[in-house]
């Protein structure tokens, strides 16, 4: 059995959440307010931020490397490609969204409009609010780009790739951060996404003080 | 024959040429001022930032997508270790130093110093610099801690775990940024690292301008 120390909304949490839920694996969820410092969790993972992944066989910080061990472990389905080369595109973009998308867009957008809140740290810097609001544009305008190219933002089939870029969006389209207008094409991939049974739990996510926006788990959105 | 875009004091940069040359890969390096956003580099790569990996096969941005793809088309010697439980490990630290040192030290200490003076955008943010020396002492803590009970940071033997740590304190060596007094343990691990053949293109690289520390290519240092 696997538990997963996270936060709802949190990217990588959610990345993880889907790719246990893809391969069929259980995982009890234990809410982690991370910014708070727990003891006990820092004595679990020193870096002290979300996700760990624990189990009998280890206790796994870090969602790229809790990504690669769940594939490692439990290959079916795949979900990195079997071509080296191929690999390394699906690699490339989970890179992209974890690390530009997130530090462009969704870490100074959940933080400004949900942790600064959540940890009473102060008022929402409405210059970062409105910066990453604009390079989601361009984001959103890079998947439309790659999905006019490829089936799935990786290449032909499903992959790593999308279910981090559809954890990262989900964040954001939770509290209503997602331009839907902007690409069709995108918004399209995107409800083909949500509709998978692995992003149900996602979607009962409740965060409070935060309500869902209206339209967050409407398959038809 | 690969090519590698690359910024000299660039952690992920030096990652990668470490792991070509410990795979006895020749490389050709391309310097690239990543923040002048030149046309022909941002059609290669959008993302508009180092390291890019260009051979007859793919153009490949993103460290930790290039050192898989290195890993999977070069496996000798192995820079991960065999079992799945122990390559969680090494890329949990992998994570670590790319996301949480880079976060905290290297990115705010090689920003303030040497990219704002290059990219003429302003003055170094002292406070900033205060903050990422600080934070130093704690990652520089934290590994004296591993080293204590591991010969290498990921276990028994070297690994991508290594060459990670090694490539940001190897920037931060450059502009004297590392307090080798505070762990004996750390400083024999570096200069066993150091004094490895894959890390003499890294010793002699000289930024003009900024002059490398005088101990940083002493192997005796």
């Amino acid at each position: 059995m696997h538990k997963l120390y996270h936060f709802p909304l949190s990217p990588p949490c959610r990345k993880v959440r889907l790719v246990l839920a893809e391969k069929g694996l259980d995982v009890e969820l234990i809410e982690e307010r991370y910014w708070e410092n727990r003891q006990d969790f820092l004595r679990m993972n020193p870096a002290g931020d979300v996700p760990v992944l624990r189990n009998p066989e280890l206790v796994l910080p870090v969602a790229t490397a809790i990504c690669e061990y769940i594939e490692e472990r439990h290959p079916e389905p795949p979900l990195l490609p079997k071509t080296v080369k191929a690999r390394a595109e699906v690699r490339r973009l989970v890179g992209w969204f974890d690390e530009k998308f997130g530090r462009e867009v969704s870490e100074p957008l959940l933080r400004e409009r949900v942790i600064k809140k959540l940890s009473m740290t102060g008022q929402p810097d409405s210059q970062a609010v409105k910066s990453g609001v604009k390079a989601a544009r361009f984001h959103l305008d890079y998947m439309n780009w790659l999905l006019e190219r490829r089936k799935w933002l990786g290449g032909d089939a499903i992959s790593l790739a999308d279910f981090t870029a559809a954890a990262h969006l989900s964040c954001l389209d939770y509290i209503s951060d997602v331009d839907w207008t902007r690409s069709e094409i995108v918004k399209e991939w995107y409800a083909t996404v949500k509709s998978r049974p692995a992003f149900r739990s996602l979607l009962a996510d409740q965060l409070p003080g935060f309500p869902a926006a209206s339209h967050y788990s409407d398959l038809d959105f």
